[in-house]
C-alpha cells in the first residue's frame, strides 16, 4: 500500500506541531504518600513535520501511548516518551500533554474526618532537539472573602468559590510533588475547600475565611511571592478567577514570570 | 434523483423524534418593555416518523427556520411553526426548542445605576395531532447564604452563587413574560445578582443576604409556593444548584409538579 | 451547636430530591474480563425531605461515599448504598447516579493490534420505600455514512462521527455487562470507531462503512430491535446524534420504550 | 466609605492583568454587507495594577461596557475603549476581548438557496502605554476528506467535520472583514459546510470533497500560504482539529508566525 503521508510536499512549509488531541487513556501516577494512583487522562501529542513530507503517521502516537500506559508517569518518563516520539516519527521536536484528575486525601480542620478531594492537573513537556522542558499544572479551588464587602458592611461579607490555575517549571534534576504545589496555593485563599465538613468544621471554616479576607489581587500576589522564594521553581504562570456570589461574572487576575 | 428517505422501511418501528440539533440562528423575541430583542438561539427541531418511511427530510427543518427568522417569536408563533413542521414533513407530531440568552436591564439597589443582565432561557413546544403544549424555561442565578453557617459562627456566613433552573407551562390563551418569571425566582434567593454594583450597593447586597439566609431547600419551597399560587401556571419543574464556597461540589434540590 | 436543618418547617412542602451534585470520587468497577477497573466518577446523590424538616444533612452523603469508595460497585452495591442513604438521612426515597469513563480493550479489524477505547458510562439507581430501580447508561461513538449521499453521488459519501446515548433497565436478579451493552450498539453503526488503526485497518474500515450506509433513523431502529429482542431488558431510551460533516449542526433521533 | 482597593500595598508586586471575565453583553458589529449585526458577546477586560495599590475598581469595567454597548464596535472602538480603561482605572496597560457568534449568509452551491451560518469569532486588543495591538479571531468549520483513506480504499474515504481556529493581526490603518477572513479559510477545506443543502447540493458537496482530499497538514499549509501572501496580515496563528470519523480522538495541527 502507498504511504501517502511520506509523499513529497512542495509547499515549503515546516509545520510546528502535528499530532493527536483528546486521546483518552488511564495512567499510573506516582504519589507523594501511599501507593501510586490510577488516573484517567486526556492526552495531546505532536511532533514537528519537515517541509518535504506531506503528513505525519498519527497511529504511531497511539502505539507509543499504549506502550507507556502500564508504567509510572513522572517527569523522567515524559522525557523518554518525547524522545521516543522524535525517533519513531523522525521529528526534530516533540510535544506532550496529559490532563488528569488527581485525588488527595484531606482532613477536616476540627473533626479531622478524612475525605478525598479532586484537582484538575496536567503534565506538559517539550523536547526540541536535546532541549527538554517540563511543566506541572493544577487548578486549585479556594474560598475568597471580599475585603471591601467586609469593611463597608455592618455584618457579613460576600464570599465565593474561586479557581487558581497555576503552571510551573523546574529543573530536570529537581522534583516538586503535585501535593506540595497544590498546598502552596490552597493555603493562600481566604480558606481551603473540603469535601467533608461536619458542623464544628463549618464553624471553623466560616470564621477563618471572615478573619482572612482576600481579593483575587491578594491571592495572586501571595502565590507569586511563594513561587519567587522557592529556589526550585524556574518560571510560573498564575491565574485566579472568582465566581463572585453577587455578580454573574467573574473577578480575574493573571501573572506570568518574566 | 432518487428520494432515499422516502423508500419503504420494513422494520415496523415508528420513530418518536427525528430531526436536527444545535442549529444556530438569530431570533427576534418580544419583550415586556421596550423594543423587541434580537437573540442568538440554538434550535432543536424534530418530527415523528411513521414506520413505512426510511428517513425524514432534514433540510426542510432549516428551510422553516429561515422563513421564521425575520418574525417575532412568541408562544403563538411556536405553534404555527410546529404546525408547518407537521405539514411539510407529513408527520403526526412535532417538537421544537429554542435556547437563547435574554438580556434584562437591572437597577442597582441603592445607586440605581442601570446595567444589562443575561439569562439562559428557552421556549419549548410540542404538537401531537392538535394537542399543543408550550413550556417556558430560564436559568436564574441568585446568592444563597447558608443559615447553618450563620447560626453556628461567631461572625460571617458562607455564601455563593447558585443557579435556579425553572420550567413552567401555561394555557394557550394565557401569557407569562420572561421578565416576570425571572423576577418570581430572583426575589427568593438570599439576594439577587447584579452586573453593576457601586460601593453603597455592595454594602446593601451583603447585609441583605446576611439578613436573609436560605438553604437550597428554602428557595425551592418558596419558588414552588409562588408557582402554586399563580393561577396561570399549569405545571412546573424547579432545580436549584449552589456552587458551595466551602466545598468543591454543589448542593442540589429538585421538585416537579405532579 | 444548634441543628438548623432539623428545625421545623411550616411551608407544608415535601421536597422530592435534595442532596449533592458533582462530587468527584475514584470508584472500583467490576469488569467482564480481567481485573477490576479504577474509574474516576462524578456522583449525584439525593433523598426526599419530609415537609416538617427545614433541611437535609449534606455531609452524610459524602460520608457514605467515602465508606463505599474502597468497594466494588455493581448493581447490588448501588442498592445497598441507596438503603444506607435512606437510613442515615431518615428518608422515604433515595437517588444515586455515578458518571464515569470506562475503558475497554479493542482489537483493530485486520492488524489485530490492541488499544484502549473510553466510553462515558453511568450507573443510576432509585429506591422508593422498597421499590428499587437500576439503570445502566453509556455513550457509544460510531461512524455513520449517509445512504442518500452515497446513492446520489458518482463517488464518495459523506460520513461522520456520531454519538449513541443509551439507557436501559433490567431486573434486579439479572445482569448486563457494560461491555455487552456497548457492543450491541457499536455493531449497528456504519462502522465502529477504534483508537488505533494501521493502514490495512483504515482500508477495511473505510470500505466497510461505505458498504453499510446508515441514517440516524436506521441506527435507532436497529438498536431498538435488539433491545426489544433481549429478554433481560425491561425498558430503554436511545438517542443518536451525528456531527454531520457537511453541516455545522447535528442530525438527531430519539426513542423511548413505552 | 473607605476605599479598600486604594489602600497601600507593601508586597512590591505589580500585577500584569486584573479585571473581569465572562461579562455577557449584546454588541453591535459592523458587517461587510447589509446592516449592522447585533451579537451576544462575552467580554474579558483587564488592566495592569501598580504595586502600591491593593486592588482595582472592578465596577468601572462594567460602567465602560455599558457606555459602549449602544455603539458600533470596530477596531477603532476597541482602541478607544482600551484608552478609556487606562484613564478611568489609572493604569499603564489595558486588555480587552469580546467573544461572539457572528452570522453570515451562505448560498448552497447548486440550488443557490440561502441560509445563515454562525461562526465563533473574537476581537482582542491590548494597549500598553501608546502601543496598540488588535487581533481578529474566528473558528471556521470545514470538511476534511482523508487522502490516505481515499488512496488505499477500493471505494469511499473517511471524512469529517474539522474546526480551523485562526487569529490574525493587521496594522491599525488597515482593515480585514470577518467575512473575508472566514472565506480565506473555508475555501481551503475539502469542502465548506452549509446549513441548508438540497439533494443536488449534497451530491455536489460529496463529490467535491472526494475530488479534493486533505489532511489537517494540507489545510494548515494552504491557509498559512494565503496568510503569508496577504500584505495586510502582520502575524497569524492557525490550529486545525478534525473530529475523525474513524477514531474517538482528533487529528490536530498548529502553526504560529515567527
Amino acid at each position: 500500500m502507498i504511504d501517502v503521508q511520506k509523499q513529497n510536499d512542495t509547499r515549503e512549509i515546516d509545520i510546528q506541531k502535528v499530532g493527536v488531541k483528546d486521546v483518552e487513556i488511564p495512567l499510573i501516577i506516582q504519589r507523594k504518600f501511599d501507593e501510586n494512583q490510577v488516573v484517567y487522562a486526556k492526552a495531546r501529542m505532536s511532533v514537528s513535520l519537515p517541509k518535504h513530507y506531506k503528513g505525519t503517521h498519527m497511529s504511531r502516537f497511539i502505539e507509543i501511548l499504549n506502550e507507556y500506559r502500564e508504567k509510572n508517569i513522572l517527569g523522567i518518563d515524559i522525557k523518554s516518551m518525547l524522545k521516543l516520539m522524535q525517533e519513531r516519527l523522525d521529528a526534530k521536536s516533540s510535544y506532550l500533554r496529559f490532563d488528569f484528575k488527581y485525588f488527595i486525601e484531606k482532613e477536616a480542620p476540627v473533626s479531622k474526618m478524612k475525605s478525598l478531594m479532586s484537582y484538575d492537573c496536567y503534565f506538559e513537556g517539550t523536547l526540541d532537539g536535546d532541549d527538554y522542558k517540563f511543566y506541572l499544572g493544577a487548578k486549585v479551588p479556594v474560598t475568597t472573602l471580599c475585603p471591601c464587602s467586609k469593611e463597608i458592611s455592618e455584618y457579613g461579607a460576600h464570599n465565593q468559590r474561586a479557581l487558581a490555575k497555576i503552571k510551573i517549571s523546574y529543573d530536570e534534576n529537581e522534583h516538586i510533588w503535585l501535593e506540595d504545589l497544590i498546598d502552596m496555593v490552597e493555603s493562600e485563599g481566604s480558606s481551603p475547600l473540603y469535601p467533608l465538613l461536619k458542623r464544628q468544621d463549618e464553624k471553623y471554616v466560616t470564621e477563618h475565611a471572615y478573619e482572612n479576607p482576600k481579593f483575587v489581587e491578594d491571592i495572586i500576589r501571595d502565590v507569586v511571592l511563594k513561587f519567587k522564594e522557592n529556589k526550585k521553581i524556574n518560571c510560573y504562570e498564575v491565574e485566579i478567577e472568582a465566581m463572585e456570589s453577587i455578580h454573574n461574572h467573574n473577578a480575574w487576575a493573571y501573572q506570568k514570570s518574566v
